[in-house]
């Protein structure tokens, strides 16, 4: 049994379940290795089954170690239904925040009255949240990459061309480098950086504004996720103030950032600071999110969350200041959370 | 009121709903014409309102038309609430297939008693299923480009080159025609077309052998979604013969597609066809399915659908024969349901 399904099955007692039903592709291919679609994972204390249907059967025998292919005729309800009755499982874990409600309904209807269904959330979400080494050192590739697409960037921008001529210099790098983007890049010229997820349009780029660039690199599954201001020709000095007070803010988060600290403390520090120079007002978005596998995903920093920094979590920190129909100011970092602080992993890429 | 809405509220009536939470992008796209993210449309009888968070209430009032822009802080279902509340909403409507079971737990706790949750599903995607004028004529424009690509890829695949090479040919064909594709292309060569949905590899392409492709052209939202497959050099007598038994099961369907036919039958067509030659048990999909504004979307055209084809739907017509490790030929048309039968909107494309 690989380790990671290993890790998950300890977490079984705990909720009271002798199984659980992993239906999230992305969940699935951390656990098996394989690019998971259209079908489920169900984990068992002794055995795992993927279930799937007769499309992918094939490429799944290929695909899989150590893991039973079961083709579902009716529906993947029906097989879990099946094993479950097979294997004598008595409660089923399932994830209530990815089985929708109808599912939820069906599932209940075909069940037999001896086996329970029983919530059980985020429980393979909770195992990405620690990255192994090499799991970060992925994500130092993406990095690497992303300096090199950042710095083509920089020769790139210039006023005259539009956004969207800009985000096909990028793209182009980008299919060079045989990799792909984690998420749709943003780039968002003078006014348009004020709209925290911008869309690329035809305006032309112009001097002494600032240029916006949010985008990520995937490497083998794993992304990178930095947002850079361009700064072009002379700056008002109120855009240098608010992008001054911003990465401020930055550092004051990252610098309490460490194993055992709370995700809200860490939202806070950049948070009152801003405050304290009244720009919080907007600043409307939580601090940042873990990025794996997911470009978002746990843990997330923000006001809500209490979670704990656990040493080998990969989060962004990024606070921003979006003046409507002015301009926005958005800094973003990624770090890896150590035991005693934290490495900024996007050092030196600017 | 935009007829769209218009007609979606003509079907409260019959679910016992007075509001319906809209909370799938593509179906608020649909409403609004506005590309939604992150947001839900509430549709009451007499107006509809568009809620989303701190993010995108600029871009959404600048988009939206005659749609009042509300501004959540805690969470979208308590701007529902408070909706609810002022408007004296008793009965609102939500999908049972687009909640998931953790959001409907959620929201039954905040819920005030007087207020009900009804299950009402699908009740957009059943309005989308009938294309207007307008959305057919995108659909023609996808295919058009669709057209010219295969063009293309017919001079560019050949013997020696990789399947991911190829890819690359219509990858820049596509970039250069400023479309995106619909969904992620398949081009599988030899054994690996025995996979319904094959990766694309780097396996050189060989003499005497097929190359399926299975691509979509995205026009404005509207996609179009082919299969087709390549002969390369001599090809064996089997392959000829089950691509004949293919094509024949796909003219047995499409001779009975007209309003008022059930899709089961018209599924039966090709099915009892490829039966009688036994090539049944290598067709394990269903026959076809809907597209519009999602690449697959319903009606479903399988043996489980007796959904009553109606004028103006547009389906594939899409049966295979997958000999495992050895190959598949799969043949894809498009076809839009009339009156009195169909027009294969694909036609002359090859």
């Amino acid at each position: 049994m690989n380790p990671r399904i290993k890790s998950l099955i300890t977490s079984f007692k705990d909720h009271g379940i002798d199984a659980l039903i992993v239906n999230r592709d992305v969940n699935i291919q951390y656990l098996t290795g394989f690019p998971a679609s259209e079908s489920w994972l169900l984990v068992t204390s002794k055995q795992s089954f993927y279930i799937t249907d007769f499309r992918y059967v094939l490429e799944a025998e290929k695909g899989l170690k150590n893991i039973a292919v079961v083709r579902y005729e009716k529906s993947m309800f029906d097989a879990v239904i099946k094993l479950a009755a097979k294997l004598n499982l008595k409660n089923i874990g399932f994830d209530e925040r990815y089985t929708t409600y109808a599912q939820y309904k069906n599932f209940l209807q075909k069940l037999p009255k001896n086996i329970k269904l029983v919530g059980a959330n985020e429980l393979v979400e909770q195992l990405r949240e620690i990255k192994s080494k090499e799991e970060v050192s992925c994500i130092r590739q993406a990095l690497k990459i992303h300096r090199e697409a950042l710095k083509v960037m920089k020769k790139e921008v210039k006023p005259g061309i539009s956004e969207k001529q800009a985000l096909e210099k990028l793209e182009i790098f980008v299919k060079r480098k045989g990799v792909d983007f984690s998420f749709s890049p943003i780039i968002a010229s003078g006014p348009n950086s004020c709209f925290p997820h911008a869309k690329v349009t035809d305006r032309k780029i112009k001097n002494n504004e600032v240029v916006l660039l949010d985008f990520g690199i995937d490497y083998q599954g794993y992304k990178s996720d930095l947002t850079r201001i361009f700064f072009l020709g002379r700056i008002p000095q109120l855009i240098w103030d608010v992008n001054q007070k911003v990465l401020t803010a930055q550092q004051k988060a990252i610098d309490v950032i460490k194993q055992g600290v709370a995700a809200n403390f860490v939202d806070a520090q950049a948070r009152n600071y801003l405050k304290s120079h009244k720009l919080d007002i907007y600043f409307g978005h939580s601090l940042g999110h873990g990025v794996g596998l997911e470009i978002h995903e746990n843990p997330r920093l923000s006001g809500q969350s209490n979670v704990i920094l656990k040493e080998g979590m990969v989060v962004t920190v990024e606070p921003a200041v979006y003046i409507p129909h002015k301009f926005g100011i958005r800094q973003e970092e990624m770090v890896l959370v150590r035991k005693n602080d934290c490495e900024v992993l996007s050092d030196n890429i600017d």
